[in-house]
């Protein structure tokens, strides 16, 4: 074991470890020596090495999102800490306690000149449930300086006394801090300034922190459901919608119940892990034709619901977003531990509980109501399911061709990491296996850091995972794979169409330079050279039968990663998705 | 010409247009079509298409830098701009304008579960000069909704009324953030919600926003500054110290008269662009062997000013910074007309004002004093250029000798573009040719950004630029490449050390995997792959012969930008370092 001579690294490495936070993702850096000698001192600590601190915090974000707890990153003072700010906001929006702790200068040497220093102080604003600010130690805490003191002196004392204020400060901003990423899942900021020596270890801590446990969960309150059950009993035509949500949490038996309701309808998003035959997990194609009927129609009406129950995170689909502002329920309810938005400007009721925890009780008091509702809609997904088929056997080699081959032949229980764009929004209009665990960071729905949170994710999955992007996801963090300890499984499919080809779908946009440089931005670039850098097997395919080949070989046993790109169309494929959406009609 | 048919967008592109902003970069998205449309729309402005948000930040960075003058960012709503994070910083503290302009979403749909919203309001914080929030316009004022109003009617009259404040608060909000830009030469942030349709263009405008023109500068006031001459006059060491400053800003006359000073000694930092024959350009060859030999030395008391006037931007150099504060002078006056660092801790004068004009009004006052300070240094400097010599005849390949050979050899006029950390250190050993045009991002030293920027720089510099890097700086950054349009006189040099070597300096490190993987964080990778990808030439060396041979092509015209790798011992470099200070004393 080594401890740094710098009281609070010490302690900040002693918070972490008894809060279970073991998990360290490190860039490398001279002002955060302090820290690293203390996490990697103590084999306790599973400390990983990342040059880019944007990727290295995606990637951090990848590792918290799987093991729903708390990941550190430690970096260096100055613009460093600022790369971490694109996952923060991530990690903001979609729940995630990341626990971001940056080195930096003593205070009396910010805004006089001296290198790599910025005005680190709660540089993410309101994109972290907390910023802390830890104080410097008194110089003769530090065991370089003891020896300074081997008496009594009052010189001493007054040291002394001031080096104790200083840790009962850090102490408490360190409890806050970790104890609310952890009780209330959000990024947190730990500011820390060091002063030189930095480099010094010792044998023995020389401080013992004053650790507050987190607080346990309050005993959720006898909420008294009757009331909402009554509501519910008198409608017959009811949505429960979906969003993103880990795998496993949701008690298989309540889904049962709900989606053998005739009254009600569950729409499944792609990242919302939860499946039934009965449930609808393409949105989309159910809401295609509806929207091009225009507004007001019989359609509209038919499936508008009376109440609408959410629950889970960020919903991918803007036409049910468009569809459910326009035709509003009569009542919205929300179920979220934390928080709940008014995405479509209705809501009228939040519980504030786990959707399980919710379910258990309400479904309870629940009685069947007679409805077409499900049925009605369940032949209606017949219909679309029956022209989808015919209409993909029917298509040239495309975008959604591919994504279709592709979600096909993903091994059960693979994990599935979308980016974002046009790949989570083509998963959404094909049935996946239910086996599969699925996830796209849909807090800022950024293109930045889905390779990272993908590689991340897959450090402690006990199945392998397969990242699935398009070409300008893929191109932008594309120093994800500046990391050596991608695991042999992990697989990655790069839908290349040469750019933003999800921008042509938009109505008006002529074939100009303009709109192919500025929109589109097309690009020649393909996956094989970072492939043969970052020593990844590398496949490639342009058609329905090579994908097929490649497709049979990709997920089988490597000794190194392997990555499969896709090459299709440019100008094509835009035309195939609203073709799609067109036949449905 | 093309206008969006958005009136807030059609003011930012037409107060870009009358102040003079007419380089626009551009990251494609779909919020900011409005903004797109208008920029490509007139052939005033000339538009870049980067995709990497922070890649991007850092190119308009590079051409800001050199057309001394604001340069436009454009991109989409959420994580986008937290990429532009690191440049933005960088702006702030090199006192270069970015104007970065910011789509977001419609306030009303700011957390409530939208896809890619954040808060970008003011999310650049204490990093920009002014953050401007304009307000969104009255739906009714978009060319797509005014034909709901053919007629007069006491709802349109209402909204119109609304929308006149909108454009009047949007109008104060632009005036000011494009003001401060260019005045203070700050970076600024726009933020502008757009609602749909964003995609519709119209042939004339639909507004008139008002101007304020930038207020002219006040003349200086005529300070007297008699005062300080004679302070002047009464000191026979005088230190002159210029950290980062642009070349050919400084009256060569007005150098030369320093030069010739006995009493002064001018201490030029490799960023500083100044050069003279009695000028000390290598700073920390002069201070090595009195950092040795400990404070309070004679040397030191020789050297110690009574007198220190500094200029210019950040000073690399550690040592005298270290050596200045351990040996305060008298006086530390500071000239700049904006800010002043307290650098030393004994700042006692900021003269507010450019160098140049200090200068020619206060060297009319200065007498000659007696004194040896410069023949005393001269001789030192004299006697470690033998030295240095010497020993770069004797040592093996290296890092060291390969700055020394690549220093050496650009050809005459270049602009050279410094990377961070060891690249801007190992260059400051070394007198560099004064025709050479010398630049580093010492704002705040990041590894960030670096290529980015001297591609930016390069777009249109009169003469061929060369960048030269360290590998991590080089791979941190290495999406700069995905640019189309980079100059083929561009020239890239990475000294591959194989990880963070400057580390290596640190005293007690030993060679343990810990320090290997977290304090250098050691890798195999090469430039090789990437320059195959992005379309480079490639070349490599890996000791003094190869490396003379290849510099020896290396400059010559070609089709294509060109990137010369140079391999280095990473075990043996810091001892070559350290070794040269040795020698020294």
């Amino acid at each position: 074991m080594k401890y740094s001579s710098i009281p609070s690294a010490q302690a900040i490495v002693y918070h972490c470890k008894v809060k279970g936070i073991n998990n360290i993702v490190i860039s490398p850096g001279s002002r955060n020596a302090p820290l690293i000698i203390g996490f990697t001192g103590d084999p306790f600590f599973s400390c990983f090495s990342i040059v880019d601190e944007r990727c290295a915090a995606f990637y951090a974000l990848g590792i918290a999102q799987q093991q729903r707890g708390p990941v550190a990153l430690v970096c260096t003072s100055g613009s460093a800490l600022l790369n971490y700010f694109p996952a923060v906001a991530e990690a903001f929006y979609s729940d995630i306690p990341l626990v971001v702790i940056s080195a930096d200068r003593p205070l009396y040497k910010l805004d006089i000149g001296d290198g790599q220093t910025i005005r680190q102080e709660g540089v993410f604003g309101k994109h972290v449930g907390y910023s802390a600010q830890l104080k410097q130690d008194v110089t003769h805490a530090t065991s370089v300086y003891k020896h300074h003191f081997t008496e009594w002196s009052e010189e001493k004392e007054f040291l002394e006394r001031d080096q104790i204020k200083v840790q009962e400060h850090n102490d408490k901003e360190l409890n806050t801090a970790i104890n609310i990423a952890i009780k209330v899942k959000l990024p947190v900021h730990i500011n820390v300034p060091f002063e030189e020596p930095l480099y010094r270890a010792i044998e023995f801590p020389s401080i013992s922190p004053k650790v507050v446990p987190v607080e346990a969960d309050t005993v959720e309150n006898a909420l008294d459901l009757r009331e909402f059950a009554q509501i519910w009993n008198n409608c017959d035509r009811k949505m429960i919608l979906i969003g993103s949500y880990p795998p496993n949490l949701m008690e298989q038996s309540l889904l049962d119940q709900l989606a053998n309701d005739a009254s009600v309808l569950v729409f499944t998003e792609t990242t919302s892990n939860m499946h039934h035959p009965n449930f609808f997990p393409s949105i989309d194609s159910i809401l295609a034709p509806i929207e091009k009927s225009g507004e007001g129609e019989m359609e509209s009406l038919a499936l508008r619901p009376q109440l609408l129950l959410t629950f889970g995170g960020m919903v991918v689909s803007k036409k049910i977003k468009a569809f459910l502002r326009h035709n509003k329920p009569d009542h919205h309810w929300h179920i979220d531990p934390k928080k709940a938005y008014d995405t479509y400007f209705c809501l009228s009721h939040h519980f504030e509980m786990a959707p399980n925890t919710f379910f258990s009780k309400f479904l309870v008091g629940v009685k069947p109501v007679e409805s077409d509702y499900r049925r009605y809609w369940s032949a209606v997904k017949l219909r679309y399911e029956t022209r989808r088929n015919s209409y993909l056997s029917e298509i040239p080699f495309s975008d959604m061709r591919a994504y279709h081959l592709v979600l096909n032949g993903i091994p059960e229980a693979y994990q599935l990491q979308l980016a974002n764009s046009s790949t989570v929004r083509y998963s959404q209009l094909f049935d996946l296996h239910p086996s599969l665990s699925v996830f796209c960071n849909r807090g800022t729905s950024g293109i930045d850091g889905s390779i990272s949170t993908a590689i991340g994710a897959s450090v402690y999955h006990k199945t392998p995972t397969l990242l699935l992007t398009g070409d300008l996801s893929f191109f932008y963090d594309s120093n994800s794979l500046w990391n050596s300890a991608i695991r042999s499984d992990f697989r990655i499919i790069v839908v290349n169409n040469q750019g933003g080809g999800i921008f042509r779908i938009l109505p008006g946009q002529e074939e100009t330079e303009i709109f192919d440089t500025f929109f589109e931005a097309k690009h020649g670039l393909d996956a094989h050279h970072l492939c043969r850098m970052y020593n990844l097997e590398y496949s490639v395919a342009s058609d329905a039968e090579t994908l097929k080949i490649a497709l049979a070989n990709f997920y089988m046993k490597s000794r190194i990663p392997k990555l499969l790109e896709i090459k299709t169309p440019r100008l094509l494929n835009h035309k195939t998705l609203l073709g799609y959406f067109d036949c449905l009609s």
